[in-house]
């Protein structure tokens, strides 16, 4: 897996970043997550792949999630795409995309598959041989969804050392052995699948909460992701505000990380009264040590968060 | 008059320019001319006092002229605007605005009036003591408007040295003065207006056409404009492909430029194939001489336009 932040600011796009959008590279498919105004052009700087774009969450319908949406489908449309585009988000973003896409005549040479959500509870919204998406709901003004990524249990690995010991194993074997069967030789003796193989490597996960106020609600959802996307719009001493507004503070984010047991997290969505965003890290690492601090066109590569903290 | 270009590309934004969009400053007047994605930001860059920004026109209802709008309404609100906005755009701009503002539960703390225009003929759509402002129908895929920004006939201004020998003319006379009204004596002798005063300053003129296939019927309205902005997408061995798709040759508009005897011409909205902007201004060149490339935050001051090619 590797994440590219694409913009973190909350609520008015600014020179300091774009509005929230991310891009998520899982097992080879590319995820777009939120698409706030100017997301295309942000595409672009990062030099991401951006037609291999084929599935796209937008966690709720404020404008600095969603505002570059129809923009990027308009570009798709121009740059003679012809692979569905798959949009998941609230029920209304149907209507939103149509309706502008109706009034300035873009008729599309693609289809565009919406799966609008209306659900309260934690569900599967998308799966496929190696990865799966779930909503994580989420306590905000209005309908919203995190969203968690999880790949699926791999293969596990040949363990040749042991293998090539055993002629009787042949390469059309192999293919049981990483599904975890024993094998039975021709003498009826049986080699033990763990004798045979190792266990499979890592599988990541990743987990977005994006906007939301303090939900311990979401713990057992995300808990223990490889990362964790968490809002935190404000410091802790505007805690009563953020509750007000539907958001989080730092250290209520790290809260959520901590008891979640989650390996590291990311901040975002800062207010724009901060200037110097370093404040959200400090805060959030008196509760959770492994802190991430967004960056435009930071790379997070899972595998690099294995190896190091960030 | 001052203008100050936010984006010059054509249909995709791209790293190399934000979608149409400009602000004309005239007489402390802010008016923003088209509104692509990404306009907000720009708006930041340009360091614009752009809460002043009363009067929105856009031109045509595709995508890479309009999908900044409803973001920066959006951050008008969360800024506390409270002055109504004036917008001036095809008709369908209001469900295009209103939708989204629904859809995303952005109710808003100031009004937006929009005036809808449907009209194939040039009409008055603003004016104050100042400043008009008249569209220029132009030929597009879609119903399209240019417009036609022109400062009022300023008052003549006061010769002081032939004034000052009159001390029967007092000050409360200087406003009839201004205004070409000649002075009558007490003995009934009357001084003529044009020996008391000098002529007015010079009245600006702006005129923005974009998008548009070649189309002289605009020569008459835009006629002896200070500026003329005007769109060229291609190059002149693309004339068929221009007229196909609505647009204009740099050769075209510096035709029309030439025709209209207009004072600068400056060109944009170019094609992405072309990657050198200088091709255009060289092409256009060969027919009228005063052609300015756009530069993203490029400010022209009306008044240098006077003393120097661009």
């Amino acid at each position: 897996m590797k994440l590219t932040i694409l913009g973190f600011n909350s609520a008015i796009p600014t020179t300091r970043s774009n509005s929230t959008s991310q891009l998520l590279v899982a097992r080879n498919k590319y995820f777009l997550i939120d698409c706030g105004e100017g997301t295309q052009i942000q595409l672009r700087k990062a030099h991401a792949k951006f037609s291999r774009i084929n599935h796209i969450f937008i966690s709720h319908l404020h404008g600095d999630h969603v505002f570059g949406l129809v923009g990027l489908l308009s570009s798709f449309r121009l740059l003679g795409r012809k692979e569905t585009m798959n949009i998941y988000g609230p029920k209304g973003i149907k209507e939103l995309i149509e309706t502008q896409l109706r009034l300035t005549e873009s008729v599309s040479n693609f289809n565009l598959n919406f799966t609008e959500l209306s659900s309260k509870t934690s569900e599967l919204i998308y799966e496929d041989e190696k990865i799966c998406v779930w909503t994580i709901p989420l306590k905000h003004r209005i309908y919203t969804n995190g969203f968690l990524f999880k790949e699926k249990t791999r293969s596990r690995r040949l363990n040749m050392d042991i293998i090539s010991q055993y002629p009787e194993i042949e390469i059309c074997d192999y293919q049981n052995l990483k599904s975890g069967k024993d094998f039975v030789c021709g003498d009826g003796k049986v080699l033990k699948n763990e004798y045979l193989t190792l266990p499979p490597k890592h599988s990541y996960s990743y987990a977005f909460c994006s906007d939301t106020s303090y939900n311990p609600d979401i713990i057992s959802i995300i808990k223990e992701v490889d990362l964790l996307y968490h809002e935190a719009t404000f410091l802790d001493d505007l805690r009563e505000l953020a509750h007000k507004t539907g958001h989080t503070t730092a250290l209520q984010a790290a809260e959520i990380a901590k008891e979640a047991k989650v390996k590291h997290l990311i901040l975002g969505h800062f207010s724009n009264r901060y200037t110097d965003i370093s404040v959200f890290e400090k805060e959030a690492e008196t509760v959770f040590p492994h802190v991430i601090l967004p960056e435009e066109f930071l790379v997070i590569d899972f595998k690099d968060l294995e190896k190091q903290n960030f």
